[in-house]
């Protein structure tokens, strides 16, 4: 079933099939952590961008002059390319079918949009890996690396990325070691880290990584991200970043 | 000027030299962080041992069978065997002087407290990359990485350590992704890891990770350690590592 949900930005709205993967708080926290590197006039690639939830909250939040993002899946890059006519953002936004294992080859075959080098580039990668060989769900496709692996999403990001451009993720703190060994062996260094925790007091349950393209060793840990307050409700910097008005 | 200090647990003391490295906070929260892991009789290494503050803690505060700290400044080393007999535990501990890059001869040439691996091995090493070439201040040995860099230290514990034995130390966030990479490279599989925040708003200063030898990628992220509340006191948290009595 379809539905339009609002994003709490300026009336932009999205698309979503309530039986593929709808979007969560992974998305809204990575293009919150990654809009203030977006300035005016940016090139800007999000990869595994599913319905496209993560540029279309960029398009709203920044003054990006291109927005594209790259989707294997054809059901959810058709949902997000009508969402772009919905927010009438045709002229910014270009949302492909693709498979970013390719996008070399994507490149070369003259993708106008993608002809050009990015000065940001965004993932929220599946999370799992997986060993499913037949997967006929979207959810699943979505979710594990069945179509591509880590490797693949730093390689294609590297690649992309201009030179001191800024690459930005977020993932599990389950494989946080293995996924900045492998950012770093793609030149993409991390330099800025925010762990996400559900409560203060529990372990991490997100991390956000913003890594720079060929850049020096230095990293900055920023003050712990955390959801809810004691009492359940969520915290003053959640309900910011969600643009819940509050008092 | 030489000082004795209490370690505020069971009576134990340390003999400090106030014109060398006097410990910190750093070495307070290692040994608190890695005490968990010290099963009654295990063996204990200590790598850039210093004045032998990290093995005394955890000879307070564990069951360990034997305790060993390698130090490359004999001066240090010197005051931490005075250390030794001071808390009467000749027994269980033993100050090396040595070269942790040198550990496999340091191993051959039959020092009996190396002959065998370690369950545990604990490093609070020098923080900052240098160039110096003439360093002629312990303290500067002790803070920079003029007689070892973190790559021997990996090294060093990697050798040290049975399969399956853990990995503990502490650092600074600008260098976490290079450590993070040199411990993989190394077989130490980062399991666990905790930022040190000075205070919760703030960025972390400080992290401690705890690496598995030949483990499995998985790791946890625990929950933030914040050393003072707004008004500038201790943590309860942190006055529980310190051993201060509260109410």
């Amino acid at each position: 079933m379809e539905r339009i949900d609002d994003l709490q930005c300026k009336g932009y709205r999205i698309i979503q099939d309530t039986e593929a993967f709808c979007y969560g708080i992974d998305a809204v926290l990575l293009s919150a952590f990654a809009k203030g590197a977006v300035k005016k006039g940016n090139a800007v690639l999000d990869l595994c961008s599913g319905n496209g939830i993560v540029p279309l909250l960029l398009a709203a939040k920044t003054e990006a002059g291109k927005l594209v993002g790259i989707e294997i899946q054809e059901e959810a890059a058709s949902l997000a390319r009508r969402s772009v006519t919905l927010n009438q953002e045709e002229e910014r936004m270009e949302m492909l079918t693709g498979d970013l294992c390719q996008i070399e080859e994507l490149r070369m075959k003259g993708g106008e949009r993608l002809a050009h080098r990015f000065q940001v580039v965004t993932a929220n990668p599946p999370y799992m890996q997986s060993d499913l060989q037949n997967p006929d769900s979207k959810k699943l496709i979505a979710r594990h690396e069945i179509l591509c692996r880590f490797q693949d999403v730093a390689k294609a990001a590297s690649f992309a990325l201009d030179s001191r451009g800024k690459f930005f993720i977020v993932h599990r703190p389950k494989r946080m070691a293995e996924i900045i060994s492998i950012l770093r062996e793609n030149k993409l260094e991390p330099k800025r880290l925010q762990m996400v925790h559900s409560y203060l007091n529990g372990e991490a349950k997100l991390f956000l990584i913003e890594a720079g393209k060929d850049a020096g060793v230095e990293l900055r840990i920023l003050p712990p991200l955390v959801i809810y307050r004691e009492d359940g409700e969520y915290t003053d910097e959640l309900k910011e970043i969600y643009g819940i008005a509050y008092p």
